[in-house]
């Protein structure tokens, strides 16, 4: 079993809000992520697949596949996007960094688990340098 | 002659936008970056200072003192902030990363010129890890 | 089940050295880590609480109150410090990055494991960007 | 438990290639890979081992010892050669960043495991800082 | 005046040989680099334009042409290739990063220089982390 | 005109303090850098030399020449070293990242200027990755 990841990234904005929440209730419990005209981040994703290299490739899975897809499915949703306004899949959640990995993915995990020889095994997604989350899927 | 520089960050929203042009136009300059509920970046910002060491410290200028002042009167008015609504210095000028630059000079020149052995050499403002701008003040 | 990293940072001093040790045996061991009058570097720690996310935050453990734990509880006693003769919890101890990370896991995870939805995962601890330590606590 | 890290690193050329296809079935699957004259890379090689830190030392493994062993075995095999036509433990083999470590493991593992109180953990390969891979054995 | 910077990257095989030397030779002043079947690095090239930004925009010079620009007239001519065997421009060249980085000028400089605000200022090109060249074209 | 440049690092001990001040006056100036039993970095060390390159051999200077070099006159002295107790060229000096980049150009210098088609053009020493001096020469 060996692993195999391909970085993509995104710069969007976003801000930590509740509606049913007053102001000052959002500002004590999000601090500046709560700013009402939002903030935003240049995003680092990394995207990990498990797997058994194909015999005649060496290839646990195609990275230029895996590119492709993370560009159309993901990038192109979030790239120069406002997370709590332009991204359909995060209505209705708040724009966490946890939530975000988690709805990414729902997205990729149909699109990669179809091969025979290898699943999504890791989603890390950078926030800034010094803050990263790390999803493994539901049942791990 | 020798050059001193300290990093700070800040994390901000912000879109390229003219309210003179429309919308076909905005996006036709700007791209991705006229997306009109704004996108974001982590900025990096590279402060370099100018002079000879003080004989009796070894400094140049005191990083203590140099990173409590870009902290205090930048990285204040621009972290968690949006760059085209909450920043009074960048009110009604594009807010390009070349602008922001100049913008921040203005602010921390006069501050660190008025030693006798230092000055403002340069600025570097990282948009992205691909995208950066260097500033060296009007007279070069 | 998600992870969520926090990054902080300390420049302290150190050797190894065993007191019960000749100069000879100590330069043989620990090469030139045994330097007498020591040496230091710009150590990173991450800090990795695994947990479900509050539905109501959206967080698996808010980062504001992780930055803060880590720097009180841990940065504040190691930074510009001699981890041989200024810390308390390293007193009798090889000042080895193992121990040192397997030292902060103990102060760390008491703290972060009264909250009902999450636990301290991993300590990841760079003592220079070619040699790092993960510790995953004891029973893993 | 505990894992420690060593980094080392070469630069080599390669190419994805297979004598027993057509240059255009070659050209279909490796795509830019598989250029006739090769590409290179700069790779990064991390090392994890994982066990028990000896009391004596502090230390799971001896770096100075693990740095070496990497040099010396598997560094000075690579370094600045191509992979497909100078590394006797690649004949016959795709190329693959996942079949080059699989090969890494193979020559490294025997000569970490004869300590009693670690054992080898994982390899990282990069081969571009968007493109990497990790392998655990056969047994995970 | 401002400089802007926009960072491409390539990955390609080379060696440093001279056909006039015999392979003593070549060894004894190329060392590793001058290996029969050549070796490969990771490049980044980080292309500076200086100027003064454009009033309307806010630019020195549209980074999304720049970008495409780099990438169609040079990395599509770089990436994945063999410099001293695929690349027209280098032939009969030293593949040197310093002769890389020069003739990368000669087709960039004439690009940029149409437009009046600004012009090519630097080149600056890593063949790794560690050794990487600047230029500055021919007059300074 | 092109420049060259290498990277090398050291990790060292240090301390800023006056024997002439009192412990009050060292801890008001330099703050936590007088922390009376040191602290520690790792430095990077870049080297720039600027030149033309060599007709035959396409080089500024040989990059395995000017490594050897930095590692034999200026690493060995200083890594894993106490830079206010055991390196020669520090004596008496205030161990300020400033004052070192001094001494080691001092030390660089004439070792490079003897070639006739390069010389040593600027020193950058990283203390941490957010605080970093760059030296020149006297002359510039």
């Amino acid at each position: 079993m060996i692993c195999i990841t391909r970085k993509e990234h995104f710069n969007a904005a976003h801000k930590l809000w509740r509606e049913d929440w007053s102001e000052e209730k959002n500002i004590e419990v999000f601090g500046k992520c709560a700013n009402a005209n939002w903030h935003g981040h240049n995003f680092d994703l990394y995207v990990t697949v498990k797997g058994t290299p194909n015999p005649e490739t060496g290839f646990v899975i195609d990275l230029k596949f895996l590119s492709k897809l993370i560009k159309e499915r993901v990038v192109e949703k979030l790239d120069h996007k406002n997370l709590n306004m332009d991204v359909d899949f995060m209505r209705g959640k708040m724009a966490s960094t946890e939530n975000l990995a988690i709805e990414i993915w729902k997205i990729l995990e149909p699109e990669i688990n179809i091969f025979g020889n290898c699943k999504l095994y890791k989603l890390k997604l950078y926030e800034t340098e010094r803050n990263y989350v790390e999803y493994y899927g539901e049942t791990t």
